[in-house]
């Protein structure tokens, strides 16, 4: 090594050094030679923790589906705990100590869905490789802001990822997938969390996907974007009513009158239903059957994630004969994908149940697909890469 | 409000619960009724915490530029402490709670700047304001990946912002700002706590700036992108020397020799100095040195934020005839604008004051911004509202 280079070294370090100990709090925060998590060759996980004064300290993550804590003990100053070996994925936790969930103060990789901020454990040598950011070749993802007025004046902001070798083939045109989240939810949470476009650029770069664009919509009705890219100082709306608005049927008519025009005019888009896929998890998936129920040449792949059927929960506002009617006519336009994804611990499972039995009393053609998993990303990730392959086939 | 809403409504909300309950620890994350932060009238802010079993809670935030905490005390089980008038600006803090710092619970807004990762504080009426997602046109933002033979093999991740009415404009040419962050930064830091593109936004809205493409690279040569978007199961390289190589010269010349020629090939970009701007922050305001003393016909508008003369560390490895040759040259092509923005309580305002010494000695034009501030991000935002309005003018 040069020798200038050692000094920029020390500089650097001496920034660093600086930065942190002139951060608030941040001596604690990450004290050298602590590492968490880390994950062992056999895939079991140490977690650690620098906490004196903590009485009581434990993990909870989603490797556990009953999220039964795993318990740390203390070793002097430190807290640690050895879990698994935990299968390949990627998994969200908290550290919570004396009864206040926190970060993983070591752990710079943090996702968020709606108000769950969590720290985040990958786990290699099997799906969680599929949800890593490998050295394959990436698409791009750009945040575009659009005109919707099915739902009011503002624009709004949804993600567009183009496959690779979008920009170097101006001529070729490409299917496309609606992505939708659930309640609580926006536009970044299917990128953040749920890793959409590594899975799809994984899926490409194996040849188990096809190139597609993939539109990634906020359908929270409330707010325009997501919670660093909306104006801090205004409220959220609250017509027709505050959280219910996101299910009151505006999210889905702005997805075919303003979404579905804006990316094929501004993207390089095949425009009939054999190359456009709609799928979403939870309130996602409630909208999925919603915009293919109420359109029923629009879309000819179809996935509904953890979602059922409304009527369990509202039986005098749910209307059987129009739904019957409105499964009559998606099944006469031929929809060559219709996937449900289910897990068996899913608090919506039941509602699972009485779609597909309405399902089958009408004839509708399903695939099922069901986990032994929960109403979590574990599962929405890994729907993901099992519905994108079977599109545009 | 029809019936069928009211029923969803309860719907929405079971799943919100349920999901709520379901996270881990999330019944103590977010207690009904529990505001924080609540910006008050006269932009003072009152800070809460449930923490029942915690002896000391504290705030520490970017608004006490001595970072001294503000102490909470405790009623019942709630911990508050109401802090300012604090001036409009955006603030990072945290909660300390029995010495671990942690995310205030009950707010969304978070941000990240390498590892810290941070509440976020919104104070309207002034810089807040322009830091702020407004309700005017919005930029696109693109998250692109592009070969960097000079750093190595692998693609590297940057975002590009392209300004409002970019894509109604097809034939329209734009000036372009390379934007540079600090040590243990990342390409996303410029976005997510930095605002980069809402600040260029406002400022374009309200005629401050001119419209441009901004290019916000990934100076960390050790990584090919931010934490969420490399590999995880990859190692960070550690040649020439682990955090070192970030200021080994490696990002300079891959900008000059890869970041610029992919911008200029696939944007509308102005390809003369006289329409290209180059500023950072720290280690970025290092590498916009090195870059426009060793390219001196290629900026023609430089910001240099919170850093100034290394030799004030490193006085044998320092050439200071070549430095002065170099800014010899560099005046020769006229610089329209350089700029050196400092804060009075950085801790390398003594490099500042070395820094304008050689250049008062060489005669070499410098605009100088003093403000009473720290080396942290309410400086760095506020120079970029300042510097970019000087910018294509």
């Amino acid at each position: 090594m040069k020798k200038p280079f050692r000094f920029l070294n020390i500089l650097i370090t001496l920034f660093l050094a600086i930065s942190i100990s002139s951060t608030p709090g941040s001596a604690q925060r990450r004290p050298s030679g602590i590492v968490s998590p880390e994950v062992l060759s056999d895939n079991s996980v140490i977690f650690r923790i620098y906490a004196p004064k903590a009485e009581d300290v434990r993990v909870v993550g989603t490797w556990n589906r009953k999220f039964a804590p795993d318990i740390m003990s203390k070793k002097d100053t430190l807290w640690e705990v050895k879990v698994g070996p935990i299968p390949s994925d990627m998994y969200e936790y908290d550290i919570v100590v004396d009864g206040l969930p926190m970060l993983d103060p070591y752990n710079k990789a943090v996702t968020r869905d709606g108000g769950y901020i969590q720290s985040r454990l990958m786990v290699p040598g099997g799906l969680g490789d599929l949800i890593d950011a490998k050295q394959v070749p990436h698409g791009d993802l750009k945040a575009v802001w659009y005109d919707s007025p099915t739902v009011g004046p503002e624009q709004r902001r949804m993600f567009i990822y183009t496959p690779p070798g979008y920009d170097q083939n101006p001529k070729k045109k490409y299917p496309v997938m609606y992505l939708l989240h659930g309640a609580g939810g926006d536009e970044e949470v299917w990128v953040n969390r749920g890793r959409a476009n590594y899975i799809i650029d994984n899926l490409i770069a194996a040849g188990k996907a096809k190139p597609m664009i993939v539109v990634i919509t906020n359908g929270d009705v409330n707010n325009t974007a997501t919670v660093l890219d909306r104006e801090a100082f205004a409220t959220a709306k609250t017509t027709p009513g505050g959280v219910g608005a996101m299910a009151a049927g505006l999210f889905e008519r702005s997805l075919v009158n303003d979404v579905m025009p804006y990316v094929e005019k501004n993207y390089r888009t095949i425009n009939d239903a054999d190359h456009r896929a709609l799928t979403g998890f939870s309130m996602g998936g409630y909208h999925t059957q919603n915009i293919s129920n109420a359109n029923p040449s629009l879309f000819k792949y179809i996935g509904v994630m953890s979602m059922g059927l409304f009527s369990t929960f509202r039986p005098d506002g749910y209307d059987k004969e129009k739904h019957v009617a409105q499964l009559k006519a998606l099944q006469k336009n031929n929809p060559k994908v219709y996937w449900i994804g289910m897990g068996t611990d899913d608090f919506l499972y039941r509602t699972g149940v009485e779609l597909r039995k309405l399902y089958d009393e009408v004839g509708f053609k399903y695939i099922y697909r069901e986990n032994i998993g929960n109403h979590d990303w574990n599962s929405w990730r890994m729907y993901l890469t099992e519905f994108a392959p079977l599109c545009f086939k």
